[in-house]
């Protein structure tokens, strides 16, 4: 057994990537909000399910309790500044969409609304809610994933380098963009 | 409500980023594994905890449930052609160390191995399971963070930009680097 070199950071919440998933409810007056959360993922394929955790403090977390649904809008690097400022602000005290002259536009499938200037929206029902200590996760089934027809490449499948998402990185507390291609899953293996 | 122009792309598995975590336990004849899998992130801050999903036919998902353990490995460009390997076979046939020759190291902490070439590892103690369909959600309680001195920044935090970590894309099932810095979080909206 080789000896490790690596230096111990502690116990602590860091991976890379992390996602920036701008979480989309109405509260119980129906005003939408938005929030911004980096703690989440695709968590199962059948049923297509996706977590995000959220502090019980958040003004989402009862919205998503009471509504039993939510959306996930994808912010471009265009977006930036509107993702942050959506994690800087609660929904009980300021309207989100007015502030920032977005656009909520109320999902067909669930009773969540999404972003309509974001590219990239996921509509999700409430599945599950599990109780992990400050956060709760909640695993929402995806009913439908939307784009914008000019970030589809040729074949109808989406092009990440159009999208531009947004790569949160815990530690230094930065926003990234995608970089370059580096290889094609399920094949540059192969050669092992 | 300004009508939406998006395009139904269907129920389906598709947010950006996710993660290429590299998954390490020891089956029960104590021979280390690695799979690779890109449904998880991280799930809580108190106490910290990172989820990973795998199938229940994965050789890992038994490993866990015996071992009450696993580790990820985070894997940078540099191995992007070993951490795909690692999605293409199962540990049932294959030792994955002996064919990439690469090195488990025993973690001090729980009961599973690490990779030590990758920079970046997160060491972690089975603390919930969840069935979702075909995918079990693990939750691992995180007990350590390592990481190699040469991706670190002056001050101790990590540079994303050393450990130069994977971004899959599940749409194009392709890898991604990562880009150029974009914002820094809980700063640049302020402006709004």
């Amino acid at each position: 057994m080789v000896s490790s070199m690596k230096k111990s950071l502690g116990a602590k919440t860091l991976v890379y990537p992390t996602p920036v998933f701008v979480v989309g409810t109405y509260d119980q007056a129906g005003k939408p909000n938005v929030m911004t959360a980096a703690w989440g993922g695709i968590c199962c394929s059948q049923p297509p399910c996706v977590a995000v955790s959220l502090r019980k403090a958040t003004y989402t977390h009862g919205n998503i309790l009471a509504r039993k649904a939510f959306t996930i809008s994808i912010p471009s690097e265009d977006h930036v500044q509107q993702a942050d400022y959506f994690g800087l602000v609660s929904g009980r005290s300021v309207d989100k969409f007015a502030t920032t002259k977005l656009t909520p536009v109320r999902s067909e499938l669930v009773d969540a609304p999404y972003v309509q200037e974001f590219v990239l929206i996921v509509e999700c029902k409430l599945a599950h809610v599990i109780e992990l200590g400050l956060h709760t996760q909640f695993v929402g089934e995806v009913m439908d994933v939307k784009a914008e027809e000019s970030v589809m490449a040729k074949g109808g499948s989406l092009d990440i380098t159009k999208v531009k998402p947004l790569v949160f990185a815990p530690d230094s507390q930065a926003y990234y963009g995608i970089g370059q291609f580096v290889g094609q899953a399920f094949s540059v293996g192969q050669g092992i």
